[in-house]
């Protein structure tokens, strides 16, 4: 779909120049996670060993690679970041009643709803400790920042759904507070813990933006491809719960009046499974929406990669490149 | 039920060397509270004008005028802890399902769950930025600690309510959690912001502490007298939730078996508003362990008191010694 294309490179290649470093985060959150209440505990060693693939720790600990690389400042950051992501997706999973995330149950199969709250609100706390503990308050304020965005997005995505007309704009809005701020500030605040100079902080954080813009279109695509094998939901969630995403906006742009209609019906009525939520998906799942989305993805990382142009040539910088294209060109 | 009493003094009295200051804090609030969505936003604005007595910005700020007074410094992060236990009581009434606090309705009345966990999240994410605004990082850290004690706490109510042994220690170190972490940290982050000498933080933060465990017993004693014209709810609403505090503590330690066993049912069965319940309440509420648990918080206020003998004799130091007859004396 691009010229520019990595996809022989696995993640694990592409983060190879900080493998360490990342592993080092789960020592971190397992210390973190250790609690008094043994089903607690047990939720929170589920979430971690499910990891995810610690995308956000990693942008940190790349960008950092350009100046001046401390780990003491870097770790405890990575691991907030991280641990700030853990604990929205506990939020998120409580709110929309979730009992699988990445193909595995979530806290809510074996706590009640209040706990898991609760336990959202205990890695928060923790994250916002972690955050203190690189001794560079601007970073603290940027990690603080980036909470307040994704909240925001929470709530937008709240009020907005079961919506049929969303701008371009307000879901770019939407999907920068979702995802992007925070890859957004995981550069940013390498930057600042590495001490780059100003105009680097700004371009890494460009940089961090961007890709975390391109993820979230891509991931707004797989969401409409999935079968639950894959992601542990039917395809098309997002629709199904009243949540336009790109592929959706682009499939309407052209799409009959009657096939508009029904997507009206399905957004703006109550969440369904049903036969008609599944032939509307399997519509735009074939029309050229989807390809449409993922150059709009595209194009967020190339932007991402040009925000690194005056940098020099390291094993970092090529990385972050890779990193960049693995974003669009991933299928999972 | 003391010599030392200040009954006397109203709060407002109390409060006067940091009147004006406390008043600066609800415009931080209401700047803060300003979202896009009017539901929400209305919601904020009734948390914010519903008040409450704004004590641990108002010790925060007497502490500090023992050293340097920056209002700059001070009053972010005042601002901070009193919307730092304005999202955890959202939280809690969400978790609680509560439709009343303080006489008023609570966020549940007009948002679904979801919401209103995403609105404490929204109301944590902008304590933890103004937390930031000090420019003091200790004092951030400070103030993520209490966030942490305070989820510890509750999570330890939630895991040990229905279960009627708790040791007294237990029950401080629940109380604690509860409410003299954030007291504490305030005292202490006072201290820390004013540039105080590391002997007063300790002192200032065991002041802080003491008269925060002062005000949870009394708070404990309070719901076991509360009617619902008073607090929103009836009285000995922890009983009837399953939480044991220490005025049944006390009234147990003296119990016949049958009383025992009246309150084992209690205690152990679901939330119940029902004639056991009353019957149980007004004998504890008859029975001398109201009086003995007031003499307990005297004990606390009168360390919190202690705490502050070495520091010089100042409007500042009067008020925060009347405050801690306050806290035993209240009646509200």
């Amino acid at each position: 779909m691009s010229a520019s294309i990595a996809s022989n490179l696995t993640l694990k290649q592409i983060l190879a120049p900080v493998a360490g470093d990342i592993e080092q985060i789960d020592d971190v959150l397992r210390s973190i996670g250790t609690v008094d209440y043994p089903l607690l505990q047990q939720g929170m060693e589920a979430i971690i060993a499910a990891g995810g693939k610690r995308l956000r720790p990693a942008i940190l600990f790349l960008v950092a690679k350009f100046n001046r690389y401390d780990m003491e400042r870097l770790l405890p950051m990575s691991a907030a970041i991280e641990l700030l992501h853990t604990a929205t997706l506990v939020h998120d999973d409580t709110i929309d009643r979730a009992l699988m995330r990445r193909g595995l149950p979530t806290l809510n199969t074996f706590l009640d709803e209040g706990t898991t709250v609760l336990a959202g609100d205990y890695l928060f706390a923790k994250s916002a400790v972690l955050s203190t503990m690189g001794g560079v308050q601007r970073a603290t304020r940027i990690f603080a920042e980036a909470l307040v965005a994704i909240c925001e997005g929470e709530l937008e995505q709240k009020f907005s759904s079961k919506h049929l007309h969303t701008s371009r704009d307000r879901y770019y809005k939407r999907i920068y507070s979702k995802t992007a701020a925070l890859f957004a500030a995981a550069a940013e605040i390498g930057a600042v813990l590495s001490d780059a100079p100003e105009d680097e902080v700004q371009s890494l954080r460009q940089y961090g933006r961007q890709i975390g813009m391109a993820f979230q279109v891509i991931d707004d695509i797989l969401d409409m491809q999935a079968t639950s094998q894959e992601l542990g939901k039917p395809s098309g969630a997002d629709l199904r719960q009243g949540t336009v995403t790109l592929p959706t906006m682009l499939y309407l742009a052209s799409a009959s009046e009657s096939d508009h209609e029904a997507v009206r019906r399905l957004v703006e009525d109550e969440d369904r499974y049903d036969e008609l939520a599944d032939e509307i998906i399997a519509k735009i799942a074939r029309s050229g929406a989807l390809d449409e989305a993922h150059r709009v993805a595209r194009q967020f990382a190339d932007e991402a990669k040009a925000a690194l142009v005056a940098f020099p040539d390291t094993p970092a910088h090529k990385s972050l490149l890779d990193l960049a294209d693995f974003a669009v060109e991933r299928s999972f």
